[in-house]
């Protein structure tokens, strides 16, 4: 077997070791059933057991209320970028959006499809969405406020949530949720595509207030409405098996390996001030993000022309660390230290970028 | 490792073995990567190769031609039903559906949720759906028409492709691709959900024309546009990448462990005709579908009392065949031998049945 390289892909990425060899093993046995993961059926207790304790860790883990319901769904983040709209802007409402990169903008987009009446409140697009807004006014009787709470391309994340009074928010958290903790109860509902910080590709995680479930006009398709899969626990069709197990593995690593959601934050910030640090010290490498808009997860950066961003990304590669480049609309450089990225990793990315500098200032 | 059992589940549903051990090593090491498959981007070469062979394996092994396009989406059967008549009914026009059972039902039903026209031309209603149609008049020009080729919870299936002229024919094959081979020419869309015949749940092949793709009204959502996927080859966002990766090996080992779809119809002849030849011979077990629409797929039956149907589910399940438990929509039995159901298995079945017959007769 090759050995692990440090790895600071976007999503997919990197996950717990102890979750992957966990889930090898069930690929063959899943817990003495004869059957594999993959050939159990989701009807079967043993499934129905790791929903069960899956949903349960999440109530946990955020401490959400009786209010809420958790979901598994299929069609990442960019299928709820349309669910939303549909199901959550009633007739006679408009909803809030603020946008602050490439994820809240396609979620814009899908409000605009549906012919659904909503608001850009504000927007960073004026500074190439280096910045969160920090000056925006709630519109009075909004249907909900949609903000994504971090944004992977452009290293921005929101520092606290955003104040909407009574007016619900919605949150694409795909990229830094359970990275630290956060009050639940202005939230009408969160979403996440799990290949970031809770699992592999593939699931979804839906968490929306029981009140949020009675808005879904009556002609949307069936499993297009969110009280479909709230009345079945997530198990209305066949769900995703294996990404929902490889989730409860995750979530299982976050509350009983690292201790929970301030252990897990305690670590995130140890990891993003330690490259921060050596990035604001450096005059080799510069950060994109303005400095109190920058995000924990996905930390982004340029070099001094882009001949030199590719050599730095090609010899990182031959130096076991993987996934540096920027993404492909806004290139540079990029590491995603999400969730699973041990503290060892992010030293050998300093040790490298140090040495890079060196051979090349 | 516990002994693997005789799989008779109707979906998530027995993989051949050699898929489940490659996915197992590739779960810690995807093709020296230094990375599990869980966490490799889906814009690695190295990933974007298992969807690239993916497609060209269905291509060979369907014999498509240029005009068909291969997707890997997400949501099932289940989204495609709404899929189906939101993308493919345009104005002025209305779909045909041929009714057969639960599936069936369930897809007719997301065209009236949407307010879209439509006709049932046929149905097997009338007697539990126990038959398949065989006398109905396809509506000219009809946007197309929609039947679900095997029906694995009544156990009937289509022998042979409907006629409908040039009318698409769209299908629902879930539970019975690539079991057998078939001209794909009159086809507008072919959909299946991956976890019976195909690979593990997650993923739903979605086979479509390119007449098809130019269908599709303007105030569809991004993601639930068939072009979408179509233009960016099923990476428009994050597929499921561990999913799509066993639908390679499983489509491997169809074309070359098995040698194609001659090789599978005939080795899945075999299976059923086996079951089947010991059912009518006995007269303890009581086939439920009529003789000339059985299911070479999903064998239903009964037992003369559902106390001794249960009894006989319990010592199977005592005896190492799982799964054999009928849908809780209408109880019975049901042996479902998909694809990778080894001919030992359906043995071994047998030997059961007529021990269990024995001693209970």
């Amino acid at each position: 077997m090759t050995a692990r390289i440090h790895n600071f892909n976007p999503g997919p990425a990197a996950l717990p070791l102890t979750v992957l060899e966990e889930t090898s093993e069930a690929m063959l046995d899943f817990k003495g059933s004869g059957m594999s993961i993959a050939e159990v059926s989701h009807r079967s207790t043993v499934f129905e057991e790791v929903v069960h304790h899956s949903v349960s860790r999440v109530k946990r883990l955020l401490n959400l209320s009786e209010d809420y319901k958790v979901l598994f769904l299929q069609g990442g983040a960019s299928l709820q970028f349309s669910m939303v709209p549909m199901n959550l802007i009633p007739q006679g409402m408009a909803a809030d959006y603020i946008n602050t990169g490439t994820w809240a903008t396609k979620a814009i987009k899908e409000a605009e499809i549906l012919g659904k009446p909503y608001t850009v409140i504000a927007s960073s697009e004026d500074r190439n969405f280096s910045y969160i807004p920090e000056d925006y006014h709630v519109s009075t009787g909004a249907a909900y406020l949609h903000y994504t709470s971090n944004n992977t391309i452009k290293g921005t994340q929101w520092n606290s949530t955003p104040m909407a009074g009574k007016v619900p928010l919605i949150s694409d958290m795909s990229s830094d949720i359970f990275s630290r903790p956060f009050v639940p109860a202005p939230f009408g509902l969160i979403y996440a595509g799990a290949q970031k910080n809770l699992g592999p590709a593939g699931v979804t995680l839906v968490i929306i207030r029981e009140d949020m479930l009675e808005r879904s006009p009556k002609n949307i398709p069936t499993m297009l409405r969110y009280s479909t899969h709230a009345e079945k626990n997530s198990l209305y069709n066949t769900p995703p098996c294996i990404s929902i197990f490889m989730v409860s593995l995750v979530l299982k690593w976050i509350e009983e390996t690292i201790g929970g959601l301030e252990a897990m934050e305690r670590r995130n910030r140890q990891k993003a001030t330690m490259l921060y640090d050596y990035m604001d010290k450096s005059d080799f490498y510069v950060g994109t993000a303005d400095k109190n808009s920058r995000s924990m997860m996905n930390l982004t950066f340029r070099l001094k022309s882009e001949e030199l961003e590719k050599k730095f990304i090609a010899e990182s590669a031959k130096n076991s660390l993987g996934g540096l480049k920027g993404h492909r609309s806004v290139g540079g450089c990029r590491a995603s230290i999400y969730n699973a990225i041990e503290p060892e990793s992010v030293k050998a990315l300093i040790d490298f970028m140090k040495e890079f500098a060196r051979k090349n200032g």
